[in-house]
């Protein structure tokens, strides 16, 4: 939940006399997205979302994120499609900020996840997955295991008061987790963020959850595309006691596989797969959590949550923990 | 900015089943509005804003307060009119929260306050005021003088470690104010919160800014009509470096005595009405920063601002201060 940049009347005037948008009719800002400030933008031509990017995602990989969202657009995918100013540019300056306008999507995103949201998240997946193929450049994953001991390197100082005993527990799950990383797999780009709160759903004439949109792609990359599921089991299958609900696991990994089946290796390596996934979002919470000052008008994640999901794992020795 | 009351899709689906609004298309959280939950609702009917009323809005003034929009908006000021469901009732419960549904109103909160701004708004304060006629139920200000005394006593422990010296400088200011304020005025239904960021402004065909709505009447009230007038000179013609910008207060006076003059008596008492507007959000801000823990995720708006605004008016003894 943020707004970080406030944009004057003027200066957003100003900016969308660039655009073939017709009339500005008002400009809310939204309460999501962390990393981002997104506003509601409705003009005279629809809906559209605002996003100004602040000082977390890097300006150089914007040309990256823009073109594989217009990619995946043009392949059917339902995620927002940057909209080009009267020059052809998507990707613009505003308030100092980079910024871009991109469609609005329909839906909510869940609150609450239930069985039933896990089977067309799996196949919104496997359809993302398909539909990144032919986007020719690639983006290394700046958050995968090469970044993540020394991460940990950062947080040794603090992390202790966080929990005690934490900096060793994660030095132990980590050199397992590097130890057991698989050398191959099937790559493409993948989200690497897909939490319920970046997939809209819209209920189909019988109520049944369909997901009606994909959003946030600022930590998309090309890495192995089992990694992608292993996060969306980790973010999707815990309960809110952090216990692990095999009936959705099970619902996402089957829809999943109904449109692009898991090779044997793939399968195999799945859960170090889901061990990695825990120990990076861990890491980069535990990281914010003890780098942030105590009066910081930030909403800070708590970083045990996956510590919790990172044992589950680690006591999870094969596939069948995960109902496969 | 405040998005409180998490809604899952199902609570929502049943909420809005109760209403003649035809589908879901898409609900985001709006990060405006301090005191409620505040969602950007679209269904297949259109566009409306969901509010969930929490624990600083007291439930049994909520009819007056949708009362007055519904009263306000009948006699064609535009102002969010609340949406009855099937049961013909407005005011219903959300998640353990009284909730309604309003109309979407279109504009631009400014973010920074220009001249132009200053005269649209006079007068749509005045047509504010001029609406309320024939709303026959009142509200007393509950942030009136008599609240000032015992809000300042619950700071008179915290106080002065915001600034050596305030809570005695507030005591003499005070009893100035009290043994100054008006015993009679003009009274109506004032909004009393009636800052740059409840009002929508749009762009007429040459660019000239006009009033497109106004919104949030939680702190509407009955109370002296001019005191609402001096409220909008604090909270829209001091300049970031809190020097008064006189031409903004005679766009805005006259504007409104355009529409509605202003007695004499009411002229006369404007210098204590805007030092009391100024006590009045320097002691709620105080309140807050001071029974706030510092490491709540809540916004803390800075009192000191209204000192400076209440120091200027001190020095102010006549109304030609303000341009008059």
């Amino acid at each position: 939940m943020a707004v970080y940049t406030e944009i004057s009347d003027e200066a957003l005037r100003a900016f969308l006399a660039d655009y073939a948008l017709g009339e500005l009719v008002a400009f809310r800002g939204i309460a999501e997205g962390v990393e981002n400030s997104n506003y509601a933008l409705k003009t005279t031509a629809g809906d559209y979302i605002l996003t100004l990017y602040e000082k977390r995602v890097e300006p150089r990989d914007l040309p990256w994120f823009l073109g594989l969202m217009r990619h995946l657009a043009a392949r059917g995918l339902s995620c927002p499609l940057p909209v080009a100013a009267r020059d052809g540019e998507a990707l613009r300056m505003l308030c100092g900020r980079p910024a871009a306008i991109c469609t609005f999507l329909p839906g909510v995103w869940p609150r609450r996840v239930r069985p039933g949201h896990c089977a067309p998240l799996g196949a919104a997946l496997a359809e993302l997955h398909a539909s990144g193929t032919g986007f020719q450049e690639t983006r290394p994953n700046g958050l995968g295991p090469a970044a993540w001991a020394p991460l940990l390197e950062n947080c040794r100082e603090g992390g202790d008061a966080v929990l005690p005993g934490l900096v060793a527990e994660l030095d132990g799950h980590l050199s397992g987790i590097l130890r057991d990383w698989p050398r191959d797999l099937p790559r493409g780009h993948i989200h690497a963020d897909l939490f319920p709160d970046n997939v809209f759903f819209l209920g189909d004439a019988d109520g049944a959850p369909r997901v009606s949109g994909i959003i946030d792609f600022y930590f998309a990359c090309t890495d192995f595309l089992a990694y992608d599921l292993a996060i969306c089991l980790n973010a999707w299958c815990f309960e809110q006691d952090f216990s692990f609900n095999v009936t959705k696991a099970r619902a996402m990994t089957a829809a999943y596989q109904s449109l692009r089946p898991l090779s044997e290796a793939e399968l195999a390596a799945l859960p170090v797969l889901c061990r990695g996934a825990a120990i990076r979002f861990l890491l980069t919470r535990l990281y914010d959590w003890t780098h942030t000052p105590p009066g910081a008008m930030v909403t800070r994640k708590d970083p045990l949550e996956y510590l919790k999901r990172l044992r589950f794992h680690a006591a999870s020795t094969d596939i069948h923990a995960y109902g496969l």
